[in-house]
């Protein structure tokens, strides 16, 4: 006897190509609280023997595995799905099993209607039930050997054969399944669960240092309190502020992100450290620390998270610089290696060396960064550039700060290439900056649009759409005015559950780049005080205000697997859904993507997808004007007219 | 310091999306001797750093990994490849790292350019070479520790830049590069390499029964010797015998499947077992084992290999019955259950039971019978059904065969669902039956090979295609007459490397079926002893001899991953080529699959992909008729008559 057979030798049933999977199981799956997790497999036996699958789950630390059942599909697929109901990590696999009596009563159902002598078949659903009554609880044993005795011996052949094809029995005896040879998926699976903010959230981008008093005058925390009702009027719940810490004195850049500074420029905040401190420490003129504590409460108690923006990196001021010249690189010339993309030389900033013999006290530093400020309330970081830092620091550093806070969301500010930012978001990125900003035309959005919502990546990727940032002003809004603004913000709000803007620069539709073709804000926030005139007339607070609140009521707009694009006879007008599993909530977005002229076409809605009779008129509830229309049948007409409305929101209803 | 920290924290790049690999790596690729594995992945690290990948490969049970240098591709993805030279089993994985001194001289380059000051870059060369040449051999350390020194102290700046520019340090360097933080791929994938039959074969199959003197006389092996030269002449290299065992009396079936059998009747090869023997027995009439094991080495003297039938059913007089009735399912009136799909029932067919307490010793004996085959010369099997036997027990048991007998070669015999044949081909089965016989037009052909030649398959599924089997007479040969006898035999030969036909019904295009509707011949070689006329008029045995030597002849014929479609402007021709890896052998095929009118059009070719200049006239060979033509450009006209000659098979060239 070759000592080489496998021990699990009877288990026939072949489970494989899971889905969802990420990287063989090595990352885990995302979900927020409340969603659902679909399950697909390749699962079959060898012969023509029925089979029994079950999606199995529990969270991760209990040890009793919860069952769904599987549904066969069409070609071998079979599908199961369970809710996540809470936070923390979830496990879950399969088990399938060649099931004797599904198929003995499959059979017998096939060799009753061909009118077989079937005394000795009855005598094998007989032994069947037997055995089946052997793993049941009491009162099931007793039912199915009473089953068993009619199987052998009942009064006349159509009792037995009644018994035979019961459904109550067939169900009885699927609870007790003869399970021995059962095969389990190789590999246990992970979905990371996090709060419903990870999955949906509106983000506003201020710099806290343009509310104080007076022109030019440094705002403080104190001074952002008052500014809390404004931001928390409008509808967002994420307030992100760029980095709050002491900025460096040497090589500052000036205004326009000149290279000489005035004595009166505050410089960038992202150069962070100076004598009075580094990441850890804030900056003098926003406040003490105790003010800080008092702003993150003040903000809860309006339902909004602050985001601190994690930059790794120092001004030559800083006191790590100092302090551990061992993290960063020495030139031969015993100066610290600035940042650099030559021939472009970055001497205000010194990155870190990951590959320093230091690296382990480094990364312990780092992660302690995160912590401090975890312990003064913060919840949400907005991580800078995390692409030029290694990948096994961040892995390492967001798992150990999620086991510790699960509460922590990340959102990973990479714009670079594809497969690094997909990387960052597998090994624990909450939400990540995307390419939204430069697709602006209809094939660019579907095309992106579906690759993110439909493609491997809608597992572990959570897009975060921004049509501005401090850094891109992109030329669409540079050219498009107002209805530019309109309806990137409506796309950004409707096409992705999390999106943020950049304000009040974004509200007010500020739209001049410091020279032509650049990206950059003249005049940028990022290098001097703002005072922003936020009752302007041009202001389209009350626009955001009103997408914003349709956000929050219609939970279709909540998720991201749900979107669907819509045919529409015109390249300027795009047209998409999203629903709710249920249907109860189906919105529908149309919005011309030229902010000049009048387009109009036709629109196809899937309406018996919707489960609306595409014979009856149903309702559509255009939400952005609070007023209602009767539509009938799949082809509707649509005229958009920027200059008034760019963009409808549609919410359809079949009338009952 | 946390425990948690992973020691390899300063190894910055990341490895992923590998290709190919089955399932995780579980499964091995499927190479032949002589064949390149071609090996891509995303590969990147964080920041601007440059990379140095190395694809890492080695035979199994050796230690000393080679490495192969991958080239960037774009979006990430590297490219790498290796030749398999020898039998046997390959192991290959990645490594790649940070590399600091490509980083430097690439950055340098930019420097220069910029008219930059190199002084302190120059320094931070030399101390990076005088690195290398502590990890380099005595010339090369020498090499380099002078190049530093003249990076530090040269005569001039423009030599000490010609040095930090200098290719052939940089490949000294690239050499000796600093590998200490390298990531190694997690995984070590497989590539399983047979011998090159494997991978290209023409296939026979044949009844020994039929070749005896005399009319419905029983032939031998002896009588098969004969017939040796008649296969041999049409270039087959494998002829395949159903199985040779004795045949069981019991519930025998006559001519045409027949549920009586006459006493003259001599049953079907796959009832086997009688008391004459089982699976290690040959059939009385046919020889003795003395007469198999010479007529394999008579075929070996004509370069053909016998494959012999597996077929793991036993009829009820079969040995194993009465000695191992714990191999199969009794069932409660003490008889033993025969096969069946319900209603229909197979009496004359036991199956083994794979849930037997006895799984053990079953997969053991199973096992042996095709060791003991192996023992008398045979090296190929087709498997019967293997679908309807365990998964485990082939993985099983084809390893430890190969493992001993890796010349073995098995072809599954499973028209079943595609991820159950995918299933068993990665397991091991070294090649596969197909659904070819099922696609007659052109967008079905068209479909099918892709996924066949394009699609993940194609690292583990090998098809081989069969025009005709015992079994599947299919309505466009029953139909199509000549014609269609020659249409689907230059398919089956030039689509895919391996194929086969059932013979002589083949080549004598016999085409009647047991009742309209049926896939079964009338009066099948199954059930009865034929005497075939194999000297007819009607024979296509020299078209099959053409084309099989075409196949010889042609390197481009004998593999499958390079087959390409090509647009022709008529849904009744179908156009497509194959061409080895650097174009010195490009054979185009046009075949008409109207088998009744003429058809043409014309067809676009694209000669520039093919190395040929689109503005010079290129030869065209036709390998069928032996005739050359010239054409000129991608567009060629075409015209092909069924009863003439309805395919071309052509070999392009362009003239030098």
């Amino acid at each position: 006897m070759s000592n080489t057979i496998p021990t699990q030798g009877r288990s026939r049933v072949i489970i494989e190509g899971v889905s969802p999977e990420i990287d063989g199981g090595y990352f885990p799956i995302k979900r927020v609280v409340g969603e659902t997790v679909e399950v697909e497999a390749d699962i079959f036996t060898d012969g023509h023997d029925a089979i029994t699958c079950l999606l199995l789950y529990r969270k991760e630390g209990t040890t009793t595995w919860n069952e769904a059942p599987m549904e066969f599909l069409v070609n071998d697929r079979w599908r199961g799905h369970f809710v996540v109901a809470e936070q923390g990590t979830y496990v879950y696999t399969i088990e399938a099993w060649v099931d004797r009596y599904q198929s003995w009563e499959r059979d017998m159902e096939k060799r009753v209607k061909a009118n077989q002598n079937v005394s000795v078949d009855l005598l094998i659903g007989a032994e069947l039930l037997e055995a089946g009554s052997v793993r049941a609880k009491t009162d099931h044993a007793r039912k199915l050997r009473d089953a068993a005795t009619i199987l052998r011996r009942g009064e006349s052949l159509s009792d037995r054969i009644a018994v035979a094809l019961d459904r109550n029995i067939r169900d009885l005896m699927l609870r007790y399944s003869d399970r021995r040879f059962a095969t389990r998926y190789a590999r246990e699976l992970k979905a990371l669960v996090e709060r419903k903010r990870a999955g949906f959230s509106s983000w506003y981008e201020l710099f806290p240092r343009s509310y104080g008093p007076g022109r030019k005058s440094h705002g403080t925390f104190k001074d952002c309190e008052a500014h809390l009702p404004y931001v928390a009027s409008m509808g967002f719940d994420v307030i992100y502020f760029p980095p709050i810490h002491p900025i460096g004195q040497t090589m500052r850049k000036g205004r326009n992100n000149s290279l000489f500074a005035e004595p009166t420029d505050t410089g960038s905040p992202w150069a962070i450290g100076s004598a009075e401190g580094g990441h850890k420490s804030i900056h003098p003129k926003l406040g003490t620390l105790q003010d800080f504590r008092s702003f993150v409460a003040k903000a809860k108690e309006y339902g909004i998270d602050i985001a601190l923006d994690i930059a790794f990196q120092c001004s030559p001021d800083h006191p790590y610089v100092t302090e551990h010249p061992e993290w960063f690189r020495k030139r031969p010339d015993g100066t610290i290696q600035y940042a650099e993309n030559p021939p472009k030389k970055y001497q205000d900033i010194y990155p870190f060396d990951f590959e320093t013999e230091k690296w382990q006290e480094l990364w312990e530093e780092l992660k302690s960064v995160f912590l401090f400020w975890i312990k003064q309330g913060v919840e949400i970081f907005r991580v800078d550039n995390p692409h030029t830092k290694s990948f096994a620091f961040w892995e390492w550093a967001i798992q150990e700060i999620r086991q510790q806070h699960p509460n922590v969301i990340f959102l990973s500010e990479a714009f670079t290439r594809p497969k690094v930012m997909y990387r960052l978001a597998k090994l624990g990125f909450t939400q990540s900056y995307t390419y939204f900003a430069w697709r602006n035309d209809k094939a660019g959005l579907i095309e992106y649009l579906t690759e993110l919502t439909q493609g491997p990546a809608k597992e572990f990727f959570r897009p975060n759409f921004w049509p501005n940032t401090p850094d891109i002003l992109n030329e669409y809004l540079q050219h498009g005015g107002r209805p530019a603004f309109m309806i990137r913000l409506v796309l950004a709000a409707t096409m992705t559950a999390n999106y943020g803007i950049y304000g009040p620069a974004y509200e007010l539709c500020v739209n001049v780049p410091r020279e032509p073709g650049s990206e950059e804000y003249l005049d940028s926030e990022k290098y001097e005080i703002k005072n922003w005139n936020l009752d302007s007339l041009h202001s389209i607070k009350s626009f955001i205000t009103q997408v914003n609140k349709i956000r929050r009521e219609n939970p279709a707009l909540q998720s991201n697997r749900n979107l669907q694009f819509h045919r529409i006879d015109n390249d300027k007008i795009i047209c998409y859904s999203k629903h709710t599993d249920d249907y109860s909530n189906i919105i529908l977005v149309v919005a011309t993507l030229d902010y000049t002229y009048t387009q109009s076409g036709w629109v196809e809605i899937p309406v018996e997808d919707f489960g609306i009779d595409a014979n009856q008129p149903y309702q559509v509830y255009d939400l952005l004007n609070e007023t209602g229309y009767f539509w009938n049948g799949a082809w509707n007409y649509i005229e958009l007219r920027p200059h008034e409305i760019p963009v409808h929101i549609f919410r359809l209803q079949a009338i009952r």
